[in-house]
């Protein structure tokens, strides 16, 4: 399992009136989490988009469990990797810790799709490029990078 | 079941590279339909926070599946109710339908908590107020209202 | 002039621990305000879009005033309308009222560009066609709606 | 002067269907920005504020001009620094840049006040300690950090 960490920094304007971060942030940190996976597997999504002429990696599910709340100021490290593969979908994980500690955990599918040229509203799902299963499937470990 | 219903409109902003809504965003609006919600129940949440010395009702869990995509310009018509009480914990749920089709489903578990006034990272659940089930456990329904 | 109105509700997970609207939230409100302005015109900006072959209107400035803060609860009535025309350049002014008074004002200045098909990093200038500016220009004012 | 600069990597989820930037973002990291150069100035926000009493930094303005726009994948070197100091309030600018060429430059003022305790909507501006304005004009520069 190839597996990524970065750091993520709470900032003020994460957070909301309770002082803990507003939730929906952590799902575009997800978003982060995943980009920074592909990229340290060798697979920047820019060029991997170009060059298998998708789109995006739409999602078709995700969930998060809040185990302890992060306030500004304190530095989370993410640690995700795919925990699943299927023939045009796959499991990305995420688990967040500070100090150690266990604060979320979730998970999201995404599809491996082309969106229809002319219809916003219609993805055509694809089969996963066997290179990208590969690269994400390795055993290397990354230390933690400033994300 | 209180059932409400509210309309949101899908902005650029919302979108991202492949068109359709940067799906982080769905959980943003999870919070204005909660929000609408209690208000449409005579909860407004401010009066309601400062009425029982809470600063909120923090998440505990949160999921969400996207089964039609959406695009700016596009109106989707919300539908939230709370569909599980528990003791000091429950859950709200929302429908997303375009076109009377349903493009989203979801859920999320609040606690109805105090934080901790020194320390932003405890949290105590606090057993629900009996007037707050009453009103979001009565029958009435709503028509949609812009969001 | 044509000025246009909507309401914006400001929620929970707008606001900061400061307990008042995390600023960069009035320049997402400001998206969605030139796109109903441009709704109310006649001109969503999907078909728009699509119509002249523009990707957008992109930004080459920003600017905001903030007077009162607002928090969540609070009700805006945002006015908004075309300040300025330029050869290939608009400048749309809001003004964000909360109980008649003045919270908040600030304008935008878009281009009329397309973005060049194969670099992301490039725009061209385009003119603005006459029948933009014609319906942007007209006098109708019109009740406010919620956004 | 004391100029901070971190790194901020441009994700999907910050693009618009343009392909570039949504605006309002850069806002956002201005906040990243700004609280990364009171950290490196050994004035980490959360603690400062719990120190002098006061809730935040409030913004009364904030302005920003898009130059060359940025896509996912990109990475911004932000420069940071307080260019004015008034009795209550500061300026701090921006400057982003992108491969050396600058892609955006803004500002914010901001005032050092206390929210009243009871009315969200009141602010109290309070003169700036000397303290803050002595260790953001100090003439440390500090290499780019990831942010």
């Amino acid at each position: 399992m190839f597996v990524n960490r970065i750091r993520i920094r709470v900032e003020f304007g994460d957070c909301d009136p309770a002082k803990i971060v507003f939730y929906a942030n952590y799902f575009r940190w997800f978003d982060q989490c995943t980009s920074a996976l592909f990229d340290a597997a060798g697979l920047p999504l820019r060029q991997l988009f170009k060059a298998h002429g998708v789109v995006g990696i739409p999602l078709v599910e995700a969930r998060a469990r809040f185990i302890i709340p992060s306030t500004y100021g304190d530095e989370l490290v993410a640690e995700s990797s795919v925990t699943e593969w299927n023939k045009s979908s796959f499991v990305v994980s995420h688990r967040f810790l500070r100090d150690g500690e266990l604060a979320m955990e979730g998970s999201e599918t995404h599809v491996w799709a082309t969106v229809h040229p002319t219809d916003a509203h219609r993805l055509k799902a694809v089969p996963l490029p066997r290179d990208v299963i590969q690269r994400l499937s390795r055993t290397k470990k990354r230390a933690p990078r400033k994300g």
